[in-house]
């Protein structure tokens, strides 16, 4: 075997002691003279699912003719011919009984194979020959039409032409795609963390990305890793492109979440921050550069790559709607902002079931607020803070219950370590401390008081909520007061969950939930109106999904946090694993990501 | 109920709404003529144990009387007014028929009870009335030789007396003690992290300690947390103080390790560094001041309080060998220095469970090796480093396979992420780059690159011997060469367990027991010296545990981390978990710190 071969099995996994197959059989000729021919076809075409013959041949050739591309090859039909403008006669035109034999075989083949074949055939002297038939590589667009074509055919079944389409073709159909006839220099490639393409000029800050966006320019975020801290940006910004972390990083999955296509980890980019650019070798790229991004494929390029939009055709429509036939799920969206909500209802959501509060406290002025609640040096200063918190959140929650019309929507208890919310350079604490009325030392000792050693194991989830019951019963409020507000002039009555994070231990929950209960009463009395509300909780700690069964008793309902159940039950931080992982897939001790896959 | 009865409720658990007894009985006098007296006693000295009657009382008076002090009490017995030089007549003396019906009534007591009484008793005109009887409270010394005496007497069982003895008071036993009778200005108070009394100059570096103590000096390290960086510091000290951190803390953990007794996270005193001072309230404490510190109160106090060495007297031997008749479980140490495997030896452990290999790697010269290891870049220098590692790690393992004569030795595979031995400063990673002689700019990098978000989940155990496999064949051969360097001379065979940290996965034990295996092979081969050897892992990861049936199949033995499985578990960083875990005992969400306590 030879390395190509070798390489092609360990791809594949196909052992090597399995051997080599050998078929031996009569060779034939299409290069005995112009009776002779040979070429290469689809049975419908790969690049739209047209159902279309479509391939190419050539007079007296063997196949590395066709594939040398020394000859110009001729079409198989006449209306392909006419299509592409052609001067050459089609096969239909220059063989038209071989090319009728040859329909027939194709119909044959199709309704055997019952998908798109791949064929490859030669005429010697007057006779057809088959040489080779194979599934045909397709688009993703033409994966959707052919499925969707067949099933209406009769070829297959509409639920066979759903498991035809992976999950992640149907995000490429989602997003933008680089228009494949277009020049690429690929300059770099990281992980494709987040589907579509994008192009823009480069940025390396999130408010840049905000003051250039502003400004009718569409730009990338590039970053080394992102943090909540740069949501701001990652909004403005068409994609992002980092350097560090892996498919569950921060970045990539806020992009997802964004919609927004993402390349990560892509460790040859050295960004240097201090003078505004990156290298890739010898490549230099400045701030204000145009680069392109392909979350695909995960190529970096430089220059802008044209793109194609999403094209949501009628056969998108149709497979969803099979789609809805046949699923026993349900599915309710992430979403914090009124867009996102918006467009999840479009997309036919049926609520929301994950609504992350603390995203709303990044934004614009909330910050402040948020950073004087945390800067409190006593309730009444802290109680200030959470009344202006109050009032925002109950306006951001009122208008995703009235989006959501009378769908249930998900709240979850502020979950991150405050510390997240704290900058940590001495200039942006000048700056808080500012914007929050308080003297920079506080700032400081408070930032120094607040750090952890493992943050992710610290004081977040349902703990803040125990420590500071007063930011419980602020959330509880606001997310009741919306309920309230919405259910008063609603046609549907809104249905609110409360979901309280990172439970360990059923008295954490027992406890929030006589809050949370309580407020609600309150609410509902104060404001003479009734909703539907229910509080539940996180499965997203090895000791929760061990004890679910009595958490159960206490919850109405669950969901997995299967990130943060990956990290603790494997001791494996998301943003630390890079360092090793790749090195354990390719050792074989993971299959897969761990974050990416469900343990057994 | 008083606020007093209140606490007292809480303290011990006992519900409000169990309402109070009222006993209603006739009162006895004591002070109605020199025919009446009233007194308390103990039916053996509850200081030290004897078995002596041991007491007070006072003609022509009241119990208050006694408690408050004002006239002097007379000693009960003849021997107690002698060895105290007592003017005043005894009991014994003054009412002899009424001491041998107090006598009679403390056997009879004892005999009921078994166990030592604390009485109270009053004498009406020539008639003696008991008060109350309840079992005394005792030293730790005391507590010790009355239950050994009261076996020897046949009032209890070995095994009763043995159960009466708390393992937290045998710990007392082992340490030396604040004596009794000292005077004590305390300061501040923190955890009593581990057992025992010392006092010292304060000093606010482990090197500081070092340098004092070669000097002749006693040493209290004052530190705001410890890390592995300061070991040599904690070795050098009488004790440890800190003012972050709780029962588990770095600081607790090595200081009970070694035998040393520290007060941590006393969170009153505040260290400054630069000022080589800590302040408490209103005093100041400069370096090279002495203060003394009780790690069974967590007391700090000012000055040298004098302490009483520990008495490994006769009785406890004697417990400790009927400890051995009755226990069904055996004891290994946790050493890795030659002088606690040798105290360990000489207590009776049955091996070694766990020599922390990361231990050896902080000390003098090795941390230079350490780093030049792990500022490498490429494997030529790597093996460099590493056979200098060599050298030493067989050594220091020669060593316990010689005090452990034959008992097994179980060496954990390297643990703590590699970032744990670089500097994180810019002046001692300007000495770093010095020492092992690379650019400060490459040690600058490296750093920045091993940082971790979360290094309790992040590139450590078995993953840092995964990805640089030479780390791990280094320390499998340091541990083969020591056991057959012993193996060859010693009369016993050394065995040796080689465990494999933070097994999350059964391939990483596969591939890791392969190396480990291979290495034994050929060093018994080199040698051709025979010894036996296991190859093990700790279970410290949920993922572990639930798989350990698998992992069975490959372990030769397990151990249970339970430090890392509770963190994992509960998602709770044991540096962390101080912000928010005394609220959480206060509002009675966790009884006791998961991290003492095992999980139900």
């Amino acid at each position: 075997m030879n390395q190509r071969a070798k390489t092609y099995r360990k791809l594949h996994d196909i052992p090597e002691e399995w051997g080599t197959a050998v078929n031996v059989q009569a060779m034939v000729f299409g290069n005995m003279g112009n009776d002779c021919a040979t070429g290469v076809a689809f049975t419908r075409n790969p690049s739209n699912g047209a159902k279309d013959f479509y391939g190419e041949f050539l007079v007296n050739a063997q196949g590395e003719d066709v594939v040398a591309g020394i000859r110009t090859p001729q079409e198989l039909t006449i209306k392909a011919r006419k299509s592409h403008g052609s001067d050459l006669p089609s096969l239909e035109e220059v063989m038209p009984s071989i090319f009728r034999e040859l329909e027939t075989v194709r119909h044959q083949l199709e309704n055997h194979y019952r998908d798109m074949q791949d064929i490859e055939f030669t005429i010697q002297q007057g006779k057809l020959y088959m040489l080779q038939t194979r599934t045909g590589k397709r688009t993703a667009h033409a994966a959707l039409q052919i499925a969707v074509d067949m099933a209406n055919e009769g070829l297959i079944s509409k639920s066979q032409a759903l498991m035809r389409l992976k999950p992640d073709l149907i995000d490429q159909l989602l997003h933008p795609t680089l228009d494949p006839k277009a020049k690429k220099t690929v300059i770099a490639k990281g992980l494709p963390a987040s589907p579509g393409a994008a192009a823009g000029k480069v940025v390396f800050s999130a408010d840049e990305a905000v003051t250039r966006s502003e400004n009718g320019d569409k730009v990338i975020l590039v970053r080394i890793e992102t943090s909540p801290d740069d949501i701001h940006g990652l909004h403005a910004a068409e994609g992002v492109l980092t350097t560090r972390g892996g498919m569950t990083s921060h970045a990539a999955v806020v992009a997802r979440g964004m919609g927004r296509p993402c390349v990560a980890g892509a460790g040859e980019v050295k960004v240097n921050y201090s003078s505004a650019s990156f290298e890739v070798g010898d490549v230099v790229v400045r701030e204000g550069q145009l680069i392109t991004i392909d979350g695909v494929t995960g190529q970096v390029m430089l220059g802008e790559v044209p793109t194609v939009p999403p094209q949501l055709s009628g056969a998108f429509g149709t497979i969803m709607s099979w789609a809805d036939e046949f699923r026993s799920m349900q599915v309710r969206a992430n979403a914090e902002t009124p867009a996102d909500a918006r467009q999840a209802k479009e997309f036919g959501c049926e609520g929301i079931g994950l609504v992350r509060t603390e995203h709303m406290f990044f934004e614009g002025g909330r910050i402040v607020a948020m950073r004087q609640m945390i800067l409190a040096s006593d309730k009444t200063d802290r109680q200030a803070a959470l009344d202006k918190l109050l009032a925002m959140q109950r306006e951001d929650i009122t208008e995703l219950f009235q989006i959501m019309d009378g769908l249930p929507v998900t709240v979850r208890l502020l979950d991150p370590p405050l510390h997240e919310f704290i900058p940590h350079t001495e200039a942006e604490m000048g700056l808080v401390a500012k914007a929050a009325g308080v003297p920079l030392d506080r700032v400081r000792r408070r930032a120094s008081e607040l750090q952890e050693a493992n943050p992710m194991l610290g004081h977040r989830g349902c703990r803040l909520a125990i420590t500071y019951p007063e930011i419980c019963e602020m959330q509880a409020r606001a997310i009741f007061e919306a309920a309230a507000e919405v259910g008063r002039s609603a046609k549907k009555t809104p249905v609110a969950e409360v979901m309280v994070p990172l439970v360990s231990t059923l008295e954490e929950l027992v406890q929030l939930k006589k809050v949370i209960e309580a407020t609600a009463q309150q609410v509902q009395k104060e404001q003479g109106v009734n909703f539907t509300y229910r509080v539940g909780t996180m499965v997203e700690l090895p000791r929760a999904a061990l004890q679910a069964g009595r958490l159960a008793e206490q919850a109405e309902f669950f969901s997995f946090g299967t990130n943060d159940l990956t990290q603790t039950t494997y001791g494996l931080s998301r943003d630390d694993a890079g360092a090793f992982l790749p090195e354990y897939k390719a050792k074989g001790i993971v299959e897969q990501d761990p974050f990416v896959s469900l343990d057994q």
